[in-house]
């Protein structure tokens, strides 16, 4: 039996995406939750694993690091099938890109420690807070919603469902969080709904973890 | 003889990344300067190609795309040799995880686009904007120098220059621009200065640009 562990939080979309990855790999973890709004990811336990204090965190017989790209790269070679890659050059590519507009472009802009930051610097409310991620998604999204008119099938790059996918799905669900109105992107939605059929998107989202809370 | 272009900015780290990593490869390359400062990314005509305004994009042969580790990862299957990632899995996870840490963590959240909306939205000043910018470095350098001291050879991961150096030394370019101390990181300054022997990473750094400017 592989030992592998997963530090994350149910509303992390970084973590969100490592858990589609594992349960689209079909790979068992156990999973140990850092609740990030107590700030638990400052303490000197997490810190001693993860300098950076964020999550996912994740290891493997060994391997221990963070960086949700780099850890599904890491699954895609270790545990190559199925695949999270389409094995054409050109669409491996695009997934990569989607999946790096998202996890460079948008969501460290826009996350908590950022956010925390525009509160302590700038006084900045709650409703600007959210203003300023909707503005980085808005952004994003329309760079993918104009890739996706060229790559989608039933999932985001082709048929099948992988990186860009888990990128995309949580991201999603954090624009519904947070209020953007999602109506200028019918691509990225009807990616979202396709992957909400599958069971590893399903038991990936933050309300089926252990640690969910409401509101 | 091979299509290949790059629209970039002299400055822009991630286009930088990707200098780098065609010189490794010793593929040949059109440049096509993008004038960040003066808003060239945000014309008709660039916006057509990458809808974020946002450098580097790359094309070959049909494939066009943006995002620098996406297109280092396809550089890296289209020419695999010379490789920019060690051959052992654990040691590639690394290489990425530290490329991730600062094309994810450091880099978009103290790039242009944001600190100009940090003058926009909180007038922030030059001082406060460098400010921030060094402040995300400095969590993120941090958490890597902590890394290296586990995987650096010569190099950040072992002994050859790959993904992790190509990533780490445009990042120092932008640390000494803001100011920032570089004492506490006597790793990265280690690696940053056994690429500097190297003619990939000396041919492209911003002065060796055709549109490099003083100041």
């Amino acid at each position: 039996m592989v030992e592998r562990t997963l530090h994350g939080y149910y509303r992390s979309t970084a973590a969100y995406r490592v858990r589609i990855a594992l349960l689209l790999k079909g790979l068992s973890v156990t999973h140990v939750p850092v609740h990030l709004r107590k700030g638990e990811q400052h303490g000197e336990a997490y810190r001693a694993l993860n300098p950076l204090a964020l999550v996912p965190w994740f290891s493997e017989e060994g391997v221990a690091l963070g960086q949700s790209l780099a850890i599904i790269e890491y699954l895609e070679e270790a545990h190559p099938t199925p695949s999270l890659l389409p094995s054409n050059l050109a669409a491996r590519a695009y997934a990569r890109e989607i999946a790096c507009i998202i996890a460079c472009d948008i969501h460290p802009v826009g996350n908590l420690r950022v956010l925390g930051k525009l509160s302590a610097d700038y006084r900045e409310s709650g409703e600007g807070r959210a203003a300023w991620n909707r503005h980085w998604m808005e952004a994003g999204f329309t760079a993918i919603e104009a890739r996706l008119r060229k790559t989608a099938g039933r999932f985001a790059v082709g048929d099948e469902p992988g990186l860009a996918d888990l990128c995309i799905v949580p991201q999603l669900y954090n624009a519904r969080r947070f209020g953007l109105d999602l109506t200028p992107y019918p691509g990225l939605c009807r990616v979202d709904e396709a992957a909400h059929s599958l069971p590893a998107f399903i038991n990936a989202a933050p309300e089926n973890q252990s640690d969910f809370e409401k509101g």
